[in-house]
């Protein structure tokens, strides 16, 4: 794709510089061209003369060559002439007439940026799997590339079932509740650097369930379906997913709170995730398994990064119960002496809990919970 | 615009809910809908007798009511039936005919999400000037809404200046570099919620570069320009600034490293900055300058969450000059014993050093540095 439009992208491969970066020997300071041996001797006290034999253009060869005793003026960024090896800067020296006065030894190098010091030709310079950022934009244009090759990013079909759950728009009548899942999961599936179709919502019946699915793996690399609540309905789902033929079912039920009855199928190659009806519980079970198959498929590493959490003190207990892997909401606050975590409600019905959360604690299956001020690590929103 | 293209946009009001979610009692399990009173005698050993009335059905109004003694089959998330206060867990009850057999007392409100119990009709959702996240776009299509008023975002010229200075895809001549700046930029504006117009390379001459502000002023919200490096060409760009009138140039140079010539204008009421022509450079005073007014144009609250920094060791030791704030570039690592920052190196020419780094370390004007094994604190990028 074109490289102005690459920011987030994701790189298909590894980038190798054809070329040298600076592509010449440029100065760093406006100033003079030397032969640093000529100057070796110059001090404000006992300046060295040296012949003035040209200039160097802003942007174009450096024509005129440095031969002992002599000087050319170059600008920074100018192309150092042959012959030079450093450059006085113009503060340093004085023009009288054909002559310069350098006041200042330099070292050879000095006031020099050398070809190739930020990039040589053969240096790997982006990684496969690299989320492209603003710099990484800057030195792929320095290189000289106007196109860049990047992941197609992963088709992720959302499906909602049930048959209470009204699609966006549709007016509300009683013991019915509007679809939240569908714009919540879309959301998450952009923010991962995927594209996501939204379905619509389907009633809670097999037949429905099942051809909506079979649909939703055509022109899709993952499939998403989130559950109802009715009774039996996790069944209905499970039933549709099988459906779908090998392999089939590989994990049904987690020991995750909010998020139990999870479904992780694979139909043909693609995989398929059954979520909870809640949105809480949905988009903590997209977080744990759906979001590391789509970074899998981008080719980036899914492994968090350890600086991507935050440490910080809970400002009240967190109580959970024994045998299931707890995500618990906490609002953060920046407090005089560091920063505090304020648990919010644990209700997975209570989608506020996740709107007004900065991050999420997670208690461990064989935990009981936190104690006030205990230290713990929250994983940010 | 529609909501489901409202990912990353920033709202433009605050929204106060118009209704209740969840929008009536529901039930939080499958189960049955009974008067708490009814039950509050029932045990294993003692098990209570309630007549089974009917059933409520999913998505729709909850028809029987439960009349003392009697109760009503209910699955999660259906509608709690007039009379119900609670609902007795299905493993906890056996139908027997029309008899239902409960052998658990339950509490008035147990297993019930009580209408409102997520948001009230009135409340404050979300705030004028928040970034939408998944779980926002969830919420606000709970609440019904299918359109999300977010504010236009800024337009932002970028321009580049300098008579070395190639455009992207044209041949390389000596003496020349491509311009690294434009796309850096546009990638930096992008990440912050603006749009950028890349209005191309200049040469470094006053009519031209005056030329080029005129046109970028209209039809933007702010203008940034990147000097060259020749001789005096701070001037021409500052003298072009200039020209554009009042207010004109509000600081002409920064204690910043990199980044000294920076220049901070207003022309009518339209920011110009003008950037050093370094990418790090550009990039450095981008973030330090122009990201904060595009917050701020979004209504978005500039000061970084102190949460978006993290602590580190210094890996080996990092000097800076005193008198300018120094922002340097380091890569993390984790190792056993915590985070540690890896300097990269110093020069402003050098865009590998952000390419390549995980963050930004800030070394105020007054110090001289830090030393190997100093706490710092790294902003991340």
């Amino acid at each position: 794709m074109p490289l102005a439009s690459g920011l987030g992208r994701v790189l298909d491969r590894d980038v190798v510089s054809t070329v040298d970066l600076p592509p010449f020997d440029r100065s760093a300071v406006d100033g003079w061209a030397v032969r640093a041996a000529d100057v070796a001797d110059a001090s404000s006290a006992g300046p060295v003369r040296l012949a003035v034999l040209g200039e160097v253009r802003m942007g174009a060869a450096a024509e005129v060559p440095v031969t002992p005793g002599g000087t050319v003026r170059i600008p920074t960024g100018g192309m150092l002439p042959a012959g030079a090896d450093a450059v006085v800067m113009q503060e340093q020296t004085e023009v009288n007439g054909a002559t310069l006065l350098v006041r200042r030894a330099v070292r050879a190098r000095e006031n020099v940026v050398g070809r190739g010091e930020d990039v040589r030709a053969g240096d790997l310079i982006l990684r496969r799997g690299r989320r492209l950022r603003p710099a990484d934009l800057g030195i792929l244009a320095g290189l000289g590339l106007v196109e860049v090759g990047v992941i197609v990013p992963p088709r992720v079909a959302i499906l909602s079932t049930g048959d209470e759950v009204l699609a966006p728009g549709q007016p509300l009548t009683p013991g019915r509740v509007r679809d939240m899942n569908g714009l919540a999961l879309a959301g998450a599936v952009q923010a991962a650097g995927g594209v996501a179709t939204l379905l619509g919502v389907v009633v809670d019946e097999g037949p429905a369930v099942e051809a909506a699915l079979r649909r939703a793996v055509v022109g899709h690399e993952m499939v998403l379906v989130t559950g109802g609540s009715s009774v039996g309905e996790r069944d209905v789902v499970a039933d549709a997913i099988r459906a779908l033929g090998p392999p089939g079912i590989v994990v049904h039920g987690v020991a995750v709170r909010p998020g139990k009855p999870t479904v992780l199928a694979i139909a043909g190659a693609i995989p398929v995730i059954g979520l909870p009806g809640n949105p809480v519980s949905a988009l903590v079970i997209f977080d744990l398994f759906a979001r590391p198959i789509l970074e899998q498929m981008l080719g980036i590493d899914p492994s968090v990064r350890p600086w991507d959490k935050v440490g910080a003190r809970l400002a009240a207990p967190l109580a959970s119960a024994e045998g299931r892997e707890d995500h618990r909401r906490v609002r953060l606050e920046s407090r005089a002496d560091g920063i505090w975590a304020v648990p919010l409600p644990a209700g997975s019905q209570i989608l506020t809990s996740l709107t007004g959360a900065d991050g999420i604690v997670v208690v461990p299956p064989e935990s009981v919970g936190f104690a006030q001020g205990d230290l713990v690590e929250v994983r940010l929103l």
